[in-house]
């Protein structure tokens, strides 16, 4: 049996989740990473440099968790930094069909092989006029870019520890970065990343969680439950305003997610 | 590096799980079963028969879930069914000091053990007058009694899959016995057991949900994170009176979790 394993530092050791891989669909290097789609327990896996991005056994709890809770009734334009796989996107626009997205990943193969492995996680999203992929780096179209949007989700590949000096991501989880963001939001705009699992990411949640503090007035974190993800995973918003997470809490309402 | 590895079976494969383990602070077999407590990433580790049955890092949150949510003020009298360890007795008694409350566990050695190597679990708290611990079993134990509780709590080793005709442990999930347990309760007493993960134990949970519709007028299922198990535990009540569960709902206040 072969697995993908997942190494995950946490206090003084390292947990390993291994998940069994039943057939490999897809192995390959686009510039920037290494794209690996499985079959395992939790359906398909998208697997990035070797940690777990998505199942389509659970991505829809993910990507819910990502984009409704914090969303307001008057949102019109809307931009994912990362989202290449068209799953944040999708959800938005059950939200609102008439919802102005635009997608910024830098790795146009990430959607290419989604589209052909996963198609029931792309549902071809990019084909709806509303919903543009424009396929750049996330920190450059951030500078550029002079216009203004009601509300940023972050669905980017995860910090990583390793890289403390500066990666490609980690970039996009800085001060900087995040005042130049706020730089094109509205006033009463919002902008959410998902962050990582409460107890498996724990000190980069609260690393994230302080960076939020420095460039918003207001920052609230929330989390859901991700089967495939085994944790409590993270989300934190910051605004200007006050900031109303949405939903239903459902940590006692664990009947529907057995089907009860 | 040791690892304490956990094997879950989920849909048509296996997850493993493993700890690395720092430190054996104890390893021995009882009459009943193999007993080792390990120093790991979440502090020390009970292990039976290679399944993790606490951590000193989150045995607190466990034990709540178990003994707090479905308790009813004016509840007087306690059983507890497995137990040994102390940690349920214990926050029961912060709930109320006064609680008769018995606690039927098979196995003496599991107290010993916990005793003297995990005793911030322990407390010491079969010292108390009005907690008593009888080594007994859970199964015998019910059968023979002739009183009333207001309340019993399941806090065994989990169902097991294999032994599906009829392990020592399994039985005490069976119709039969908690019609047993039910003739020992109060009228508008509740019995409530801890039943495993909501994803790791999925076919386990909605098994054991199944069993209790069967026995009780009212059965209520609820669940919380416990970040060792890397799930959210669920805890079946049954009742013939309608079952209030209390407590908040912790899924979105992570910051507490993570001590922000």
């Amino acid at each position: 049996m072969e697995y993908h394993i997942e190494k995950i530092r946490y206090r003084n050791g390292v947990i390993e989740i291994r998940y069994p891989i039943h057939k490999i669909l897809f192995r390959g290097r686009s510039r920037y990473q290494d794209i690996l789609v499985v079959e395992s327990i939790f359906g398909k896996m998208l697997i990035l440099d070797g940690v777990l991005q998505l199942t389509t056994y659970d991505e829809e709890i993910y990507h819910k968790a990502l984009v409704s809770p914090t969303f307001k009734k008057g949102f019109k334009k809307i931009l994912i930094l990362g989202g290449g796989d068209g799953g944040a996107a999708y959800q938005l626009s059950l939200i609102d069909p008439d919802l102005d997205i635009d997608v910024v990943d830098i790795d146009p193969m990430v959607t290419e092989v989604v589209k052909k492995y996963i198609p029931e996680v792309y549902r071809d999203v990019f084909s709806l006029e509303n919903i543009n992929l424009i396929n750049r780096d996330a920190f450059e179209y951030v500078r550029e870019y002079n216009g203004k949007y009601d509300m940023v989700l972050g669905d980017l590949t995860d910090y990583r520890y390793e890289d403390q000096i500066g990666s490609d991501v980690n970039i996009l989880y800085s001060i900087d970065y995040l005042n130049d963001v706020k730089r094109i939001l509205n006033s009463d705009g919002v902008v959410t990343y998902h962050v990582g699992g409460v107890i498996l990411d724990r000190e980069n949640v609260i690393k994230i969680y302080n960076i939020f503090r420095e460039v918003f007035k207001y920052v609230r974190i929330y989390g859901v439950y991700i089967p495939s993800f085994l944790d409590i995973w993270c989300y934190i918003s910051g605004s200007d305003n006050p900031i109303k997470i949405g939903g239903e809490p459902i940590i006692y309402d664990v009947s529907q997610l057995l089907g009860l």
